[in-house]
């Protein structure tokens, strides 16, 4: 799912993501919730028809984000004060709220509102902060289902006339593989439609966030979505994709292109650098997108060295196209049953 | 004619610069000498190629750039010595110097290299002015007929073998009626297939702008293009070329979109202003542009007040739409025979 923080994937018009195959966007809360408020986009008939993208929307629970606000947020057990990162405005989010923020936006898939624990982190800590996960999570719930009619299109023709958002779980319990079993298994209990794998991603070892990923999909339903929040690389996702996470969110495409960093089949390619000058080739010779079939590695670079927004545009474009290409492979190597094999069948470049 | 100052329309890729219709783009030699400099773009199949776009160019003679640079340039007989705006670094550019970047860039029109006078001016400051840039107009054209085989695309195997960039000049002659058919009759002399009405927009009054332009345009052979540099808003690019203009540049359309100006049919729209917070209607419901036909005044003005890329990318494909939207009523209307009538086919807002 690429990311549209505030409801646009940075420099790229709707149309072309459509083109680019985009099934799904990631919406944030807390952004939008600041910019242009909740209130406005319930107005104006929710995110899909504000941002003018028919296709599906997940918004996370604000959690993360102010998680992220570090010395400007207060976790009690009610919620969580937090001071806008735009103004320094003081704001207060609980289970409800969140709610009510992502039903009011009107996403088709919604987070339940949760504590994103700090890494390193000891185990009462861990054990504290998945109870206040777990009850927030039965509160998130509650409320969801005593409002879940009031989304905006609620009221709209649909060919499901009760069609609601999915409230999805989170799954949190640190780096504790006992916790991450109790919390998937309390979590599913409250039950949901798909169930996110939270918590990961905050600074600890790659190799210990496959070891909690590996762990924690054990004791998560095959059957239902199992999403895996905030990862990762290339290399990253077709390995989670191995191991049977079904969604993963990722700033990376978008923002390493604004930085020139590119994914290629050949590897990353750091566009800035001198050596591109003058290479009159595509940036991917096995990509099939509108950018490696038109311009060349100098221009992107010259574009790039010159600071014209057309950079940021290709860039994230190609960026997406391979992340895409690369989820499309996963999937067509998982139908043809030869998902244990499909890492190799994406691309050639040795794993880090 | 979209200014494309760096080898790119800034914030639009050139798959969507085709699909408006735009048929030819105006890049600075100045800027292209400085980034990424001349002998690259040559070494690379010139400016078509390098920045791929297939079809016409036109470049200018890098004097009305350097004009502008202001404190940072020194005017003698034999040319311009000026500081470039990026490092300070000191650089001279004389006709044939201005000749040869053109050529190593490879536009389908040059311009020759031309002395735009400063306003206000006096008569003799004027008529000195005008004739330097006369004797730089023979200059130009003597060094490109020596080189002009020397096009990065020379040797390509094209429809037309002998095919070479076209040269216009360029008349000055400042806001003083005499000396603009003087200039306009000495530089036909010279000859060239096209020629410029330059040292216009440089701060003087509308009015005199338009009389200027009706006065030289009286001099200039009429089954050749008359190019009018530098002009200007819709208004005004229609009551030019009802004047008899047939080519115009600016960096307004472009511009303007980039600080939320945006220009439609019922008039121009300030999109950052708050009243359009809850805007649901198109930005201009008389345009068929992907814009206007995708998103709502809301979003737009989200997205400029929120500072996102999508902000630019879009209000420039609009405000290039409107351009060019009215440049084809303006064609159409004169195939149609209707060409004094065409400004109130175009729109119907009231001129200033």
């Amino acid at each position: 799912m690429p990311v549209g923080t505030l409801a646009s994937v940075k420099g790229v018009p709707q149309d072309i993501l459509e083109e680019l195959g985009v099934q799904i966007l990631l919406g944030n809360t807390y952004h939008l919730y600041l910019r242009p408020g909740v209130e406005q986009v319930r107005k104006l008939g929710g995110l899909h028809r504000f941002m003018a993208w028919p296709r599906a929307i997940l918004t996370d629970s604000g959690g993360f984000q102010v998680f992220s606000l570090n010395e400007l947020r207060k976790v009690t057990e009610e919620g969580v004060t937090f001071r806008s990162h735009l103004d320094g405005s003081s704001h207060f989010f609980r289970s409800e709220s969140a709610m009510e923020a992502q039903i009011g936006l009107g996403a088709d898939i919604i987070m339940a509102f949760d504590e994103c624990t700090e890494y390193p982190a000891d185990r009462a800590r861990i054990q504290s902060s998945m109870e206040l996960t777990l009850r927030w999570a039965e509160r998130s719930k509650k409320h969801f289902e005593e409002h879940k009619h009031e989304v905006p299109w609620a009221t709209e023709v649909t060919t499901q006339p009760d069609a609601t958002q999915a409230l999805f779980g989170i799954v949190q319990g640190g780096m504790d593989h006992t916790l991450r079993k109790e919390s998937a298994e309390r979590t599913i209990k409250i039950g949901f439609p798909g169930y996110a794998i939270g918590g990961l991603s905050v600074g600890e070892p790659r190799a210990l966030t496959r070891e909690v990923v590996e762990s924690t999909l054990e004791h998560l339903p095959a059957d239902q979505p199992r999403y895996l929040m905030g990862v990762g690389t290339p290399e990253e996702i077709v390995e989670y994709a191995g191991l049977g996470v079904d969604m993963m969110d990722c700033v990376l495409p978008t923002r390493a292109a604004r930085h020139g960093l590119l994914f290629t089949s050949e590897g990353k390619i750091s566009i800035k650098q001198a050596r591109y000058a003058g290479d009159s080739g595509p940036l991917d010779p096995n990509c099939g997108c509108r950018v490696c079939q038109r311009y060349s590695r100098a221009y992107l670079r010259h574009l790039y060295a010159s600071n014209e927004v057309l950079a940021q545009i290709l860039n994230t474009v190609h960026n997406l196209s391979f992340y895409l290409d690369t989820m499309r492979a996963v999937r067509h190597s998982i139908k043809l049953g030869e998902a244990a094999r499909f890492p190799s069948v994406v691309w050639s470049q040795p794993k880090p």
